[in-house]
């Protein structure tokens, strides 16, 4: 894979062009520090738009789900998709309504998806996604039996026609409108991880890892 | 507006149809706590995913942004639309690999959007836009101009054909899997503000307001 990706007219990015980022070193630290991707396909005509975990090795993008999900029989035809994956880093208050903003890293990946089949890569890709959500946990719990496996669809997105956008800093104002009288700046947000909580059902001798109690999300 | 929603073919959750909300307010309530919704839409055969902020009125959900929008001039042209907002609230670790999960909340809007044309509706739109991000800020900031609201398109989605999906609390695992070694639990996670950020080019004298120092993003 090249170190950028040449924008498409599908990628290029239009409007604010100097946020623009076709470096695949920035989408993939997005991609990285990400939770959750939307997924959107098309059925009947009908854009949908479907909130999922996902991960990424390399220079793929892996979701997975029930293998009687709508969304992943759709794309296991071979339909166009669109994989965006949005962190919100803050609200930029300017003085002028009109420069208000947020700032924001995000990352579209278009292309077509295709279904692990290959037992090996599919539990390959299904420790992936797990790896990145929580790094170390799956070889902590139990494995994904026969049963699991037959249940579950994989499907694989190469990371080939991509964008990025990326805001951040102070508010930009109107020459004229740094005068106005108003407080100006940005509150950044986080997602930020709270105490875990124990399952209710959960033995009370067992202690709650250290991985759980210091989870942060960071690029 | 009934309050709730009858599921259409489209719009009846399939997977996991226990987390299924077809109730208005609770779609409304994950409406008013989000800050960024995910727009999909077709243009030439290619689905797209665009971040973008939004506000609601009622049962009208509004986007915005610059007339030139390769998104909103798309929209603008009577195509079908699905606007998803998603909130995640925790990380579900369960003892097998399976049934870990994500605590979250999310709200599917299917439809068309119309622009907004009326002056007097479209300056409206937009206070909406604001006071969904930060209530009072609109009256703390120079308002639009001409040339701006020119600039500016404002679409209005009819929240009429929509659904929910919510899932929370402690994970659940296989009965077999309960004696498995492994913590089990919760990692809550929320979108948090930090210490607001004043703007370089800020008075130095002008102090930070107390709706800055405390935003928070609640249900």
């Amino acid at each position: 894979m090249p170190e950028n990706s040449s924008p498409t007219s599908r990628t290029r990015v239009i409007r604010e062009a100097e946020r623009a980022v076709y470096d695949r070193t920035v989408a993939y630290q997005i991609l990285d520090q990400g939770l959750v991707c939307h997924v959107g396909f098309v059925a009947d005509g009908q854009p949908f738009v479907i909130p999922t975990s996902y991960g990424r090795k390399k220079d793929d993008l892996y979701i997975h789900g029930s293998a009687a999900s709508r969304m992943l029989r759709t794309l296991d035809q071979g339909v166009p998709v669109c994989i965006t994956v949005t962190l919100l880093d803050g609200l930029v208050l300017a003085r002028s309504i009109f420069n208000h903003s947020m700032n924001y890293r995000s990352v579209v990946v278009l292309g077509t998806a295709v279904a692990v089949t290959d037992p090996q890569e599919k539990l390959q890709a299904l420790r992936i996604l797990s790896e990145h959500i929580l790094s170390g946990r799956w070889d902590e719990v139990r494995q994904p039996n026969e049963r699991e496996l037959k249940a579950t669809l994989v499907m694989r997105l190469p990371i080939e026609e991509f964008s990025a956008k990326v805001r951040q800093g102070p508010p930009v104002d109107d020459a004229d409108d740094y005068a106005f009288p108003t407080w100006a700046g940005v509150i950044p947000l986080e997602m930020v991880a709270g105490e875990p909580i124990s399952d209710p059902k959960l033995d009370r001798k067992r202690a709650t890892p250290e991985y759980a109690k210091r989870y942060a999300r960071r690029p």
